[in-house]
């Protein structure tokens, strides 16, 4: 019997009752945009790192502890981005095929059969820093391609992933959320392939860099040691304090 | 013993437990942005128009159930703005009072005196259109001046109205939101008054002027009828066809 999944016969005092959390992590890598799924234990399954609330936790304590037990990873920013809740999003057969493959049969009237709704976190990480760590709950983390997902996804998920990812794109502007997801420094090629991966479509090297260079928030270091110092690409990095109060203002804010 | 809270003694089986919804609806009216709030029967207090997910329903439809129940107000888009679940999110003093206050006695396990998240809904309605009926839970419903709400606001309703806030404030640049809160027909003076109050600061008129002609999704009609016709200002409508392309984009779409 696999000791995470027979937790579940005992904890249902300690937690929030038909509420869940479900993180998407985001990483770049080489020209993709990967998130992080684990396995679920004994079963062909992917899914996105979930849990439940503690009785005395936060939605955003919850959401890190969730993310640390399924995958090592500590002290990341997470938001809240939806909270999905359709009557129809009742996945008592999957619930029983996990916890069977895991040697866990559930009673019939155990809260994981029962409806819950379950609070979307996401997270933008810089893939170079992040190195999921199974160990805790023995459950290997996977980054995958965001456009090339595996099929076998359990639940709703592929439908949390996808709605995460409508909300990176709608934040690319807003926040400048993206900055979150490069490494120190980076060249200009690599912060279009960011945002042509996210977006889905191809700029025009030359208006991406004057539009990006017009924002104000980037600052140009030494070219990259390369071949030829001629043609060597600038690194840039973010002007973390200027990012932040572009990300804060709207563009009504000044008269 | 008052109907509508009696009724809480007897729906704990028809509910999904733990999670309540609770809506802000904005309304924007003679240069005021409004909230609409209701009063908790028998008290002084007041609070969003809020209640609980039937078994069958989506979060959306008992978001626009619950509205309608509380206020009369039907049809109304609402969206989901965040989740608030602070573990001392517990108001079980507060929920007995308005109980009592009620002729309900409730009894020592019930579920209004347990912790429960509640998931924020706001829209913002044309004023000139909504009429809050309070027939139907003989409630009323008080359109409240957000920069003059009262002081006694019940629960954590007041973070939940100024998060709401924070949302609007947002979505002002990204998703047009706004053209929601105007009548048909508008003059630029009431459009500018809008912005100044949801943003709580003042612009120049013509640099206003400028730049929301420049989104290109205003349609200019005839003047105002008005007492010198050299002196009636234009009255403008959203190019509702230009608006959902404007609000849709990013402006990162067109390299």
């Amino acid at each position: 019997m696999n000791g995470r999944y027979a937790d579940f016969l005992y904890q249902e005092q300690e937690i929030l009752p038909a509420v869940s959390i479900d993180c998407v992590i985001f990483g770049f890598h080489e020209g993709q945009l990967k998130v992080l799924l684990v396995n679920f234990g004994n079963t062909q399954l992917y899914g996105l790192p979930g849990g439940f609330i503690k009785n005395h936790e936060s939605l955003d304590q919850a959401a890190q502890q969730i993310l640390y037990r399924r995958t090592g990873i500590a002290n990341t920013y997470l938001e809240q981005f939806y909270v999905f809740g359709e009557p129809n999003r009742v996945y008592s057969d999957t619930h029983k095929f996990i916890m069977e493959s895991n040697g866990v049969e559930l009673p019939p009237e155990h809260f994981l059969l029962r409806r819950f709704v379950s609070i979307g976190y996401y997270a933008l990480v810089d893939f170079t820093k992040i190195h999921p760590n199974s160990q805790i709950e023995n459950e290997a983390g996977y980054w995958c391609d965001i456009y090339d997902l595996p099929k076998a996804i359990a639940f709703d998920h592929e439908r949390i992933i996808q709605k995460a990812w409508e909300s990176l794109r709608m934040m690319l502007d807003h926040k400048l959320a993206f900055f979150d997801l490069m490494p120190e420094t980076f060249t200009m090629n690599e912060l279009q392939s960011l945002f042509e991966t996210i977006l889905n479509k191809k700029f025009l090297r030359a208006n991406f860099q004057r539009k990006m260079l017009g924002l104000g928030i980037l600052q140009r270091l030494d070219k990259k040691w390369g071949g030829g110092a001629h043609k060597a690409p600038y690194l840039y990095k973010f002007d973390e304090a200027k990012a932040r109060v572009y990300a804060n203002s709207t563009t009504w804010e000044q008269p």
